[in-house]
């Protein structure tokens, strides 16, 4: 147990946290940082934080610091509180990107960190305490990034019940162009070419397969800028792979058609429902 | 009432048509026709159909004939139940394409239906009485089609709950490519694409993206081929979707981004979750 932890953004993923390190009393403290006061006192209603205070109290007071913020912000956080925050204060974030925060704050007692917990839905009022429970989290150190403070990190994590994969801040990046920034693309790219007279005609497969489109564009124009490149390459291989259907379609290659979607369900099927 | 329903393939649909008809007491009896005497068995122990009977039976005793067997074998049960059933009869089906079925069956005493209850799981075991409540059904008449055929079709669809949209086959077709089609096509490109080693860095959000892809490769074979033209004219509307987004990316240009997405949340955000 720490005597403090500090909260940087008490949205859907903050607030979560603070839930989960309080039932599990893993901090003596929680404070809450933030700019909207209806927020925090959310935050606070909901359990999730004990108090708020501002940015520079929770730096000096904190042991360890979630910046839990749009990814666009994160750097800017980490390196106003690393100005005020004590020798051994570690701090992380939960950002969806991680090789462009990561270099940023090189040097800094930061270590990088994203649990694979998200949701479209956003504010402290679906926070859950359980949101990490089995969960993987991928912590990206770099080669100087001090072991102590890698594992402090892991075991914070490991603490709120998430499983722990140590993985570079790059491959962090390309690994979720492909399993989580192309889907949010191709998610959106689907719901963008719907007729509104086609509404009433959509069921569960359309939903399901669209259901990312309606997480916040702005905190998704912030991950697509950081990691512009993998999604790039990830859009790439997705294209060249619609290119084989189109061209099964278009010969009547129903064998070809049929490996394909026989492959597909074959990975499908390799993942949790 | 009508004294006995058939219903020629009891997987989840079939049965589910089973279910949903005896707990409304729509027929006196339920007749399921089926190759496989073992699904029969799980039909008529999860209580969907009475008994089991052959095809020429079924035809010869039913008013209604219910044909729930892959797209590319529609047409050809209706064609046989058509030369055995009483001049009352009605048939329709519930395939996911409809121009290609009702063309072929121009004449015959058959009615084009669409439920969009369709699910990613098989097999009576899985058969729900309430699948269609609150459901569209379309029924697809032509110009041909006897008014009092579509009536019985879609009091029939109602009366099991659903909500009923006529529209003519190749308009079905082409919404359902979009709504349908498509996004199982997109999900399974994407899960083609996942290599191996990334399973573990997978969350909900790709797991919904994707879910479809989970359903039977020949069943989808089968709904393609019969669509192709407007699969394939859904796919040339995707790639040019996807290629705003690359332009957007490539350039950097974050507004655009924002756009394509903010447009993409407010349809999806119009759906039902």
């Amino acid at each position: 147990m720490i005597d403090t932890l500090s909260i940087v953004g008490v949205g859907l993923l903050g607030a979560s946290i603070g839930l989960a390190a309080r039932k599990r009393r893993l901090a003596r403290h929680v404070l809450g940082v933030g700019r909207d006061p209806a927020t925090l006192e959310r935050a606070a209603s909901r359990g999730a934080i004990d108090s708020a205070c501002n940015l520079q109290e929770a730096a000096r007071r904190s042991q360890l610091v979630v910046v839990c913020t749009p990814v666009d912000t994160v750097a800017e956080y980490v390196e106003k509180i690393a100005l005020h925050c004590a020798a051994h204060t570690h701090i992380t974030d939960v950002g969806s990107t991680k090789a462009a925060i990561v270099h940023r704050l090189q040097g800094l007692p930061f270590v990088g960190s994203h649990p694979l917990a998200g949701s479209e839905k956003r504010g402290a009022e679906h926070a859950d305490a359980e949101l990490f429970q089995d969960k993987m989290t991928v912590v990206t150190p770099t080669a100087v990034t001090p072991a102590d403070a890698v594992e402090a990190i892991a075991a914070f994590w490991r603490a709120l019940g998430a499983r722990v994969k140590l993985m570079d801040p790059e491959a962090h990046d390309r690994a979720l162009a492909l399993t989580s920034h192309l889907p949010h693309l191709t998610a959106a790219a689907l719901a963008g070419i719907l007729p509104p007279e086609l509404h009433e005609l959509t069921a569960t497969g359309f939903r399901d397969t669209t259901r990312v489109a309606a997480g916040h564009p702005s905190l998704w124009t912030g991950i697509f800028a950081q990691n512009r490149a993998a999604t790039l390459d990830a859009l790439h291989r997705l294209s060249a792979q619609l290119e084989r259907y189109r061209v099964a379609l278009e010969t009547g290659d129903w064998a070809a058609l049929d490996a394909l979607l026989t492959h597909a369900k074959k990975v499908r099927d390799a993942l949790a429902s």
